[in-house]
């Protein structure tokens, strides 16, 4: 394994200025940053550990990175980091990736350059699409730990906060089952997301485990109107008797149009959704829901984040934390 | 006023050393800086508009401090923000306040040492409360411009971007006098928010000028079972024929309830409320909504950061942009 000094050596600069560039510092040129970083590449150079506990520019900042601002999941996930950091003395900030691959490299470099200590990040959609992960493994070396949470990349070593998704969609089905119900249909707005992939894997699972049971399931594109959807999906499909929902705005939907269509919930038909307490109340029956507990997974990814930070010399162990959601019964079920 | 040159004189160090101390420059040590900018304090030191034109150390970043990121407006918002900074190749990087003076300070500060080029940003509750705005005129003063939007300090001279909340209750009121309705309740989840209370001002102001009307307002506490205080608000009201709803929850509840009441949807009620357009999707019939246009606002807010920021020397004229709600009718009202 390949040294700081002996990567000044072969550049013919002081170890100092090596380790200046590295932390891409404001001293050295451009051009000398340029070549350390390609020499280092070369060598697969890894920052020594106890060297790295002795850097001393700790910015108790931790830096945030979330594909979609406007997922509500994802903010309160935020708010739960926030929350947590600020109880140990850290200030976050926060780059939007939006889905995109390029914008979440951008926001890695750009927090990477001496304003944070670590980073906890989802990893965008675009990245998950081309399994890109050099950029994180990057970052990684560069001393900087990151935590990752709900869409994690596998192929990373580092820190994870996970939901069980398919366990909550998969157990959420069987207990449709329980109450004796036979037409079980599953809705999505959400498909085009892995996590959305991965609750309807589960509610498959559930349903091919059944005889004389069958995936009854609607996928609901953004531009789409979603009542017109989900009312002509109750009229093509009389007798469903029951609705799991990926999401919570498929959940009211489906549950108010049950309503307008005559049907007596839960007499006739149970509806359980992927939603927040908020989000129950928009329906009459209250919706029974599945909780994510997006701020324990932001308090959770904190934790990981603060250990490891704070954990010299680093262990190598990584640790893949799973946060379980939990189905809270309202009268939208018998 | 006094110059860079002065300062230097009788700090006895260099004219570059001032500017840098001042600029937070990692080359100056902690005690210098301190020095440096007590006495730029004492002598009310504003950098010359064509030195800080000149500075080259662009960082291409926008900082924005929003102060609830699970509020689904200001999400909006900061998506506006992104998209427009994107357009015209800024990367933004958030802090969040919490509603707390303090932790807007302190994203100012961590942001304002070298992270970005000017800020956007919605003032703290906290600092609307006790009125404090000497952060942001010294982060101004600093040569980073500021503008706020929709919760804005009017002692600032900044550019602002405001929504019409005062004029949109005022007139989404009147369309319900125009209604014939003679009981017009307003509902409110968000009486402890400035923009709360204006909408509720706008309410009042157009009941108090109809003879026989009497502001009728249900206040909604965030602990507050909300079903159960509507529900029981309508039954201790008999005959309100039109609710007014300050946001998408209030709304969207007052709705389904007045269905489950047996009340018809138009015929015997109309409901309109502050809302989104997937809001509107709560609720059968769609519910009649007032829209902020959040995501505009955000992008007026990049375009006058943007310019302020290109424009050198810089104007003293500041802006402030009004845009405007619109009402999107639905079927929740004749």
């Amino acid at each position: 394994m390949v040294t700081l000094k002996q990567l000044a050596k072969e550049l013919n600069v002081s170890i100092s200025t090596v380790s200046k560039a590295l932390n891409n510092s404001e001293e050295i040129g451009e051009a000398t940053i340029k070549r350390v970083k390609e020499l280092a590449e070369l060598y697969n150079y890894k920052p020594n550990k106890v060297a790295l506990s002795l850097k001393q520019n700790k910015t108790k900042t931790i830096g945030v990175i979330i594909p979609n601002i406007l997922n509500r999941f994802l903010a309160k996930v935020l708010f739960g980091i926030e929350r947590e950091a600020n109880k140990h003395g850290y200030n976050i900030i926060t780059c939007i990736s939006n889905e995109s691959l390029k914008k979440e490299k951008e926001g890695l470099q750009l927090l990477a350059s001496g304003s944070v200590d670590g980073f906890i990040l989802s990893v965008a959609e675009e990245t998950q699409i081309t399994n890109e992960v050099e950029h994180f493994k990057k970052t990684i070396n560069q001393g900087l730990p990151i935590v990752m949470f709900d869409r994690v990349a596998h192929d990373v070593m580092c820190d994870k906060v996970i939901v069980d998704d398919f366990d909550a969609t998969y157990n959420a089905t069987q207990l449709l089952f329980g109450e004796n119900r036979k037409k079980i249909a599953f809705i999505s707005c959400i498909n085009d997301l892995s996590v959305g992939k991965l609750r309807e894997r589960g509610y498959n699972k559930a349903i091919l485990e059944h005889k004389n049971q069958e995936p009854l399931v609607l996928k609901i594109k953004k531009k789409d109107d979603h009542q017109k959807k989900i009312k002509s999906f109750f009229k093509k499909n009389p007798g469903i008797d029951a609705v799991l929902a990926a999401d919570s705005s498929s959940g009211i939907i489906a549950l108010n149009t049950a309503v307008n269509l005559g049907l007596k919930v839960p007499k006739d038909i149970s509806v359980i959704a992927f939603a927040s307490k908020s989000d129950s109340n928009h329906t009459l029956p209250q919706l029974t829901t599945i909780r994510q507990h997006a701020k324990t997974i932001g308090e959770t990814a904190a934790q990981l984040l603060i250990q490891r930070m704070h954990n010299t010399p680093a262990s190598d162990d990584v640790k893949t934390n799973i946060i379980k959601t939990s189905l809270v019964k309202t009268k939208s079920i018998l």
